[in-house]
This record gives C-alpha cells, sequence and structure tokens, in this order.
C-alpha cells in the first residue's frame, strides 16, 4: 500500500501510532475498548482474530508490558500494515495471513491465554456492501459469526477469556453463537449518552466457566443530553481509557 | 387451597388485589414490570404462558381496557386463584389448566396480538430445588426455555408481539432461543441502582419483525447508591409503574 493511501493515527495519547488505509476501514474507539476490557497480565499469550491493522492487539500491547501477542489477517495489505505497526512502535506482534476460518497448523497447534475480536458489525443481506473491498471486508460479515466464536473457542485455553466488541444490534447473534465450552458471560453495553440505546457492545466469556451471565451497567461514553461536538466531552473514566491507556473494568 | 394458606395482596396501588398462596411462588414487581411493557391496545388478544395466579396478566388489564386475557397454568391451585383473582376484579380472564408444552386444541387454533411470560429463573442443575412444589415449579426449569419461546411464537400472529422478563443471568439463553421467526428484538435491562449490574431483563420480539435488535438504557428501579429500605425510594417512573398503572415505554 503507497504511502498515500495510509495515514498515521495516534492512539491512547500517542502511545501508539497507526498506520491504517486512508479509504478503507479506519480503527476508530472500538478496538480500543475491547483492548482495555482484556484481562491480561504480563506472561499471557494474546490471539487477535481478524487483527486488521493490529489496533486492539497493539493498544493491549501499550497497556500491558510483556505478553505474546498473535495476529490472525486475511487481507495481505492489513496484515502488512499489522507487522509494519508492532515494528514501528517496538512491540513484538506476530501476523498471520490467514482466514480465521483455516488457520495455519502452527496456530491450530496452541492455546491461548486470550482471544480477542472485533468482527463485522453488519450482515450483508441487511446493508449496503462498501465500494471498498478492504473496507467491506472488516465490515460486513462474510465468515458467520458463530464461526468466529467457535474458532475463537477452540484457541483458548480452559479458563481463557474470550473477549469480543461488536455492534449492540447483533448481540442475539452472538449470544446464540456462544456454546456451552462458554460460561461466566460478562456483557457490557456502551451508550453514547445517559438513558440512549447501547450503541456497541462488550462481551467476554470464559472457556469452562460456570460462574453465572453478567449484564453490567452500561459504558456512558460522553457527557451531557445532548451532541456538541463529541471529542473533548467523553466521560472522565473514557477518556482515560482512550487517552491514558487505562483499563476498562467489566466489575 | 384454603383461606389461610393464601394472602391477599394489593398491586398498582391497589387497582389490583390478587390472592396468591403464603408459602408457594409469589409474585413481587416482576410480572407488574413485565404487564407494563406490553405495548397492547383496546381490542387486542393477550395470551400470558405460565400465569400463575394472574398478576401479569391482571395487571395489564388493569392498565388497559378491552382486552382479551387468555392464560395457561399447569399447577390446578395457581389456575384455580387466578380464575378467583380475575372474578375479584371484575376481569375476563379465561384460564387454562394445561401444560404449555401441550396446549388444548382450541388454544392452538388461534393466534394472538401478544404473547406474555415470566419463565422460571433458574436452571435446576444449578440451584437447590424449593421444598414448595408450587413454588419450585415457578422458580425452577422444567420446560426448557427454548420450548416456551417457540410455544409463544407459535401463538402469535404474523407482528404479534412476545414480551418477557427473565433472570438477567438467563439473557444468553434467551437470546439464544430467538430464532429466525422474531425480530425487532429489544432489550431493556432492569438494574436496581445506577451502575450496579442488571438483575432482570425485558425481553420484547416481533413475530417476523425485520428491525435490528436494541439493547436499551436500563431501567433503574431505587434512587441512590445505598439500600436504605427499598419500599418508598424507588424512582418516580418505576413508582409510576408499581403505584399508578403507567407503561413501562421500551423506546
Amino acid at each position: 500500500m503507497g504511502d498515500e493511501a495510509v495515514t498515521e493515527d495516534r492512539f491512547l495519547g500517542g502511545r501508539l501510532v497507526l498506520r491504517q488505509p486512508r479509504q478503507g476501514y479506519r480503527a476508530g474507539i472500538d478496538p480500543v475498548l475491547l483492548a482495555a476490557s482484556v484481562p491480561a497480565v504480563a506472561g499471557q499469550s494474546v490471539l487477535d482474530l481478524g487483527c486488521g491493522v493490529g489496533a486492539a492487539a497493539l493498544c493491549l500491547g501499550a497497556r500491558v508490558a510483556g505478553l505474546s501477542l498473535t495476529g490472525v489477517e486475511r487481507q495481505a495489505d492489513y496484515a502488512a500494515l499489522a507487522r509494519a505497526n508492532a515494528l514501528a512502535n517496538g512491540q513484538a506482534f506476530f501476523v498471520h495471513e490467514a482466514d480465521l476460518a483455516a488457520l495455519p497448523a502452527d496456530l491450530r497447534a496452541r492455546a491461548f491465554d486470550h482471544v480477542i475480536m472485533n468482527p463485522p458489525y453488519y450482515l450483508p443481506s441487511r446493508a449496503t456492501r462498501s465500494d471498498d473491498p478492504g473496507r467491506g471486508a472488516a465490515l460486513f460479515e462474510d465468515t458467520p459469526l458463530a464461526t468466529w466464536i467457535d474458532v475463537a473457542t477452540r484457541r483458548l485455553r480452559p479458563g481463557g477469556h474470550l473477549s469480543a466488541i461488536q455492534n449492540a444490534a447483533r448481540l442475539p447473534d452472538l449470544m446464540a453463537a456462544l456454546d456451552d465450552r462458554l460460561g461466566s458471560v460478562v456483557i457490557r453495553p456502551i451508550s453514547p449518552r445517559d438513558g440512549r440505546d447501547a450503541t456497541l457492545v462488550i462481551v467476554q466469556a470464559r472457556k469452562g466457566g460456570r460462574a453465572p451471565a453478567r449484564l453490567a451497567a452500561p459504558l456512558v461514553l460522553h457527557k451531557g443530553a445532548d451532541h456538541p461536538g463529541d471529542r473533548d466531552h467523553y466521560r472522565p473514566e473514557v477518556r482515560a481509557i482512550l487517552r491514558e491507556a487505562a483499563a476498562l473494568d467489566l466489575g
């Protein structure tokens, strides 16, 4: 991808700088929130399924030192950017160019402490396809959500955590895709303003978990009830996540 | 059931008085919230699956005049109380004593505008069974949740609404039980205090609905962060639902 086709964007208050396609799928706050929610500690292994340019994995690596980070991305240009982003930010991040439904044998032989994912938010039948193939592949579901969850579950060690962020409208599909191998489910709605519908959900589950599911209070992004230009009106706890690399506690 | 074994309890600020077993399963605020959430209008038909002593159906009938109310209850003593409660409150409520998984033929021939349910909250394997058979049957799942949803869906007319209230811990199971016949899902968490996990969820869906699912902001029951005796600390909108028979808007 030529230099003119990418932008350099600051995340976590500049702790991370990511090159990403100017026209394609661009990381917003979603992978940052996902990374903040992952309860990883030094020495653990993390697999990012569909890692794109590496936003979630590298945000997590910027917050928690000493992780072993692995990514899977089927689009070659995004995989190449993910590798370049890891290098430029001084992080070790091993990115496999592969379809998640056909992982290479060496990955299939491994079990991870954490699998994280930010799968496509829209069903192809429900929305217009993007003109940009990279953006389209990132936004519109091709591999079924149930396959994402199944592949993630297989790659978790017993007791390992799955963390996913999705469109709140897909919560029923996401819940339906969880099977008996996963438990201790925590659902954290994310809503733009107090009293509004959630737009996103973070869902976390443990392989072999036995605790009852929890539906946590929403993380509300912005102060106040109106919308006077978002950027400077994040709530303090959200600002801390986005700008100071704070963790997002699921309780 | 002898008179000494039942209590008379006021609901909706006294608009409804219900006789219910002193020792068995006793209706709390859950069926009242369920009834408040049902978007029924005069002239419509409502089926209450597992109606118990009729709390949900009769609360709905007290709020919306001119409904045709039908209930199904497999426990004879609860069905008898439901009939007596309807009569005592001047409502027409036809209660079939039947297992919801084996509805009588005349019910199976009907389609309803609304099906409502407050199914058992607990899996038998996860909790101790109650010593009281009536209470046990109301609290502990015997008929699978998926069967409740399937029976409800079959009994809805196209475009009809399913409304359910459940333990928030069962949200994944509830979502997994919704199939392609239902859409336009709305999930409304109910939490005791601001910032706390939801304890209950109301889920509404339409037969043949095509709108994206919505995860609404929680209904928060109590004011403040502490717990100084609940009864007089309901938030005004909750008090209006519980005492003034106000509707619960799912947005």
